[in-house]
């Protein structure tokens, strides 16, 4: 029965990636994070990838034409700032920004934070998420893809969607899964636990 | 030359069908845009669709627990009223309206509306638009399709995406176009003159 599972868990990761939806969220710098609340951040709860936390702490992120209120902060933090939102939310901003991978700030726009204690405007760091899949070496290997491939997301849910050019990143220290933003998440239908299949 | 330019626009229109999304909206009848309006509805702009327009009349969409302003009427009244909202406005109306093509209103939830002369409940109505496509009998002979089909319809957008289960609408009212709602083409990477293509 042990062997069952493992063999069922196996043939499962095989095929799927579970989906997870990315809200609008931003890092900061230890000394933003300073700036910003008086403090370093707090953890509130942990999230899909291991180490990463959403922060007890909100900032609202403001554009040339709006706000977004009460912005989650993820945590540790890091050392440089970025401010992930949707194209939903751009356009209330009014920026467009560019789609890019976590990390890849060169070249986007900047855009205000205040939290309770200071304002802070970033010189750039406002993206627009790109799709992609967290994997672990062991899913990647399981799958017969690499760190840096791209790759067609097909997603098992109520309104089902191939998504092109997904990107992969590989590395021990991920837990396997799909990361789309609310406008993706929503346009093909997302709930919590909904899986999706790499089409090669 | 003007051979040389039909022969061009047959192919086009064989291989693709242009992209538009479609915001949150509503319809009425004559009797409720009186009681919303005071009058009837007074044309501002020309859909897409034949005969379609945006009128100049406004309204609030409430739900349980939240509301959207100024949201677009189209015209001409019809014989029952809707609503047309993407996941991501239901989510702020505080609703899980079901997924559905236009004039599908069976057993949709309510939805209450407000325009300048009065407030008008709605015992049913509210959905979010099922992705479709808009076919003249002329291009769907050309693609190869039929009123009622459902098909995969490939962007070729920044963000590139397969939709898969679009509605085929054919009709000679119609003018061909493919309608995704706002979460679909903010998914999607959609701007104005983007291209789709059907795949089978």
């Amino acid at each position: 029965m042990e062997n069952l599972d493992r063999l069922t868990d196996a043939i499962a990761r095989r095929l799927f990636v579970e989906l997870e939806a990315s809200g609008r969220h931003v890092h900061v710098t230890e000394a933003q994070a300073q700036q910003l609340f008086g403090h370093g951040l707090t953890p509130k709860r942990p999230l899909s990838q291991p180490g990463q936390y959403l922060a007890e702490e909100r900032v609202t992120v403001t554009g040339p034409k709006g706000s977004l209120e009460r912005v989650a902060v993820l945590g540790p933090v890091r050392k440089e700032a970025q401010v992930e939102v949707s194209r939903t939310d751009a356009v209330a901003l009014g920026v467009q920004p560019p789609v890019r991978l976590s990390g890849d700030v060169g070249g986007t726009p900047p855009v205000t934070l205040t939290g309770p204690n200071g304002e802070l405007r970033l010189e750039r760091g406002l993206m627009v998420a790109r799709r992609h899949i967290h994997m672990t070496p062991e899913d990647a290997a399981l799958q017969h893809v690499q760190d840096g491939d791209t790759v067609r997301l097909k997603t098992m849910t109520s309104r089902p969607v191939i998504f092109e050019d997904v990107a992969v990143r590989v590395s021990p220290d991920f837990r396997t899964y799909a990361h789309l933003d609310y406008d993706e998440a929503n346009g093909c239908g997302y709930e919590p636990g909904d899986l999706g299949m790499i089409l090669r």
